[in-house]
């Protein structure tokens, strides 16, 4: 047990709670909408101003080729040190007539802050300015070295991030990453603290049968690249949902009995997702624990939509000349976008549709932390003391990010927690947090960094 | 052998080109789009001026809630009558910026007339006014009687044929109908005489798997609507193009050995078409007899185009919630859309796919006239003559129209002759015919008329 006394920085965070979501609101006022490159740079300055400015730090940009990157370090001498990442980019604002009050014009509401970027993800970087400038104020030194680290385009794909880890890997070694992101049950129940993400992979597999398009009648005697498709993805899942691919699954890992532990513990609330969903019953009518181990652990292969030659089909009898389907894969640890698309390959050959062309469109790799992990077992613990219930432990997201380009390459664990909850309306109109959850997300940081050298 | 010397018609023809090319470009001038009801009206009234002036019958304007059907009645006293099926609107022009001429405005260039509708199809309709008006000008009385009926809406469907042959259909009672089209082989070889078409049925196949369009990660636990089409078309048809529906081609009517060596006969240019389609083959690798086999008597099921949530299928991934599938079936004679819809219908729900729905779009039934009528002789006679080579006899063509509606219905035999070739354009820019082969369909109808009496 180490002499800090994390409830004096508990009650500076309390008794401070104004100036720290003054701090928000001022981030959250400077549009940052990196679709449109629209005011990333003074994004940048001002979050480089606070790491100046609230923490002391140095903050380097580092540019890459778009938005740049933002580092700093504060160098406490210590054993361990955590990083986090966030990103200082939102999603464009619109439909602006669907906002209550006005996206860039950030407003407490009903107990809630309101505006664009509050969940996603201003509202998790300011959380962990505040607490450490919350530690720094009550402990002075830290009990453990920290490295803040900024992304200006996670809302784009992140297409410089693999170059800035190859270039500058080593900055961002540490013995721990929070990653952005993190969220609560609906009503505010348990937090989340999530271990990872599925991996994605966004192919194309596209088809020409002739040099142009043909009218219908011409059926007869020539091949519809729409039916070479179809005999294709037909050949790929069974409707049972089984993937027919020679090898496909075999790279996942199998979990170990703590880990499906873990996801049976996991809550999901059936009845509220089929509702919002407006489904009857789940794929082959899982429910339970065998329908939480498909979210979280299952691979899959999802049709996003087919192109054709116009947007005319429902009128035109038309003979493609060629067409295309555009799939998303989702990749359960183990599992490699590399390793994916070479099953593919050999089973589109092996099954005689050599003809048929794969693109990759883009790619994120899976990535999970172990549920033995430090790091994990002192948020756990965090969450109970500060939440006052049991934490929501999440094995891997079934949605997918861009955190294996940085904790996969380099091999250091990683959790999400963070300030949403299921009703944040990230990327959509009305974004919100509670304020509650962005003073419980500044105490759970403080905490993990008072425990964690002691664990 | 009646005494009516055709080749005095013949001559007068000739003699008289100018001034038949002269009607024809008067009628092309006026434009008649029914897409967009621009000049119907004065198109309508322009036919009816012809039909009047020049043959001196009463032309009678229908209504039946489009633009009117022009109907006219030459009573000859004579045994047999024969009709003219033909459509005074057209497709629009558009694009513009392509044609070399403006498309209302005719001009002859290199032994062709251009402008929009000069193929289809009022080179058609020209060529029979004329046709009539030479044989009445040489033989007084004619050998047969006649009926003119024009239809205005052809370019859009056809919505009130139906209706019309309901209410009038003693009105259209004859002996042998002349249908709109008719063209010549390539560089003008042999003309063809089409017995009828393929039938056509436009359907959707929609599934609709959830209340919303979802985040992709779901996929793991919500049915996609995509996959259920993809399964329910792969249980449709096979890769060896093989339609796997329980008794849909029951009804196709066997090719008799006439049928099919008129099959045979046919001219059918592959190496033109492979170039023309930039294809290196035809469907399952078919050549020769085989191939215009399929292209003359095999139904199709064609996949014209699907529709999902977005047109950012190639960027979102997304579940969606619904999706559709448009299909075109071609169906060979004997075969019925209604049947077709059942077929497929018992198919999908045998197959467990009860919960696609099976939507029809529009519809034409097949139709075919037998190849031993006196219509079709007296037509490939008059083509020896006119022409000097065999004609090129299609039992039935490989698109579709309205031709069941009348001659389907009415029981009457009925043949395609006209004015096009194979460059003609219909449809699109620089739409064309030579002038020699309006000379020649004149002819035709004059020949016929003249021949049909005796045989």
């Amino acid at each position: 047990m180490n002499d800090h006394d994390v409830t004096a920085v508990y009650r500076y965070i309390d008794e401070n709670m104004e100036l720290y979501l003054g701090w928000l609101m001022e981030a959250v006022r400077q549009p940052s909408v990196s679709m449109y490159n629209a005011g990333m740079g003074e994004m940048a300055s001002i979050c480089a101003r606070f790491l100046e400015d609230k923490l002391g730090l140095k903050a380097e940009m580092i540019e890459t080729g778009g938005s740049p990157y933002i580092y700093a370090h504060l160098d406490e001498g210590a054993k361990d040190t955590l990083a986090f990442y966030n990103h200082y980019d939102v999603m464009p604002a619109e439909p602006l007539e669907e906002w209550e009050s006005p996206p860039f014009e950030p407003v407490v509401r009903d107990g809630r802050l309101w505006g664009r970027g509050v969940a996603d993800n201003k509202g998790s970087m300011f959380s962990r300015i505040c607490a450490v400038h919350a530690c720094k104020q009550v402990y002075g030194k830290l009990p453990v070295n920290l490295k803040f680290f900024y992304d200006g385009e996670e809302e784009i794909g992140s297409p410089h991030l693999d170059d800035f880890v190859r270039a500058n890997g080593g900055l961002l070694k540490c013995d721990g990453f929070f990653w952005e992101g993190g969220s609560r049950d609906l009503e505010r129940g348990r937090p989340h603290i999530t271990l990872g993400v599925k991996g994605i992979c966004k192919i194309e597999l596209s088809c020409r049968t002739a040099g142009r398009d043909l009218h219908s009648a011409n059926a007869a005697i020539v091949a519809n690249p729409f039916w070479r498709l179809v005999w294709a993805l037909a050949s790929m899942k069974n409707e049972k949902e089984e993937i027919l691919i020679d090898g496909y699954t075999d790279d996942i890992v199998p979990l170990s009995d703590k880990e499906r532990k873990i996801i049976h513990d996991m809550s999901f609330d059936e009845q509220a997702s089929l509702k919002s969903y407006g489904i009857g019953s789940f794929l082959n009518g899982e429910r339970g624990n065998s329908l939480k181990e498909r979210l979280v652990n299952s691979p899959t292969i999802n049709i996003n939509g087919f192109r054709g030659p116009s947007n005319d089909a429902e009128t035109k009898t038309v003979l493609p000349g060629a067409a295309s389907v555009f799939l998303d894969l989702r990749l359960a640890a183990g599992q490699t976008p590399e390793r994916a698309l070479k099953k593919i390959r050999e089973h589109l050959d092996a099954k005689g549709f050599k003809d048929i062309e794969v693109k990759l469109k883009s790619s994120y790799e899976p990535f999970r932390t172990s549920c033995e992990s430090t790091l994990m077992r002192a948020a756990a613990e965090s969450a109970r003391e500060i939440y006052g219930m049991e934490p929501n432990i999440i094995l891997n997201d079934w949605g997918s990010s861009g955190v294996c380009s940085v904790c996969g390459r380099l091999d250091i664990p990683c959790i999400m927690i963070g300030v949403m909850n299921e009703d944040s309306r990230e990327h959509a109109p009305n974004e919100n947090i509670y304020l509650e959850d962005y003073n419980c997300a500044m105490k759970m940081i403080a905490s993990i960094i008072t425990k964690l050298p002691d664990m």
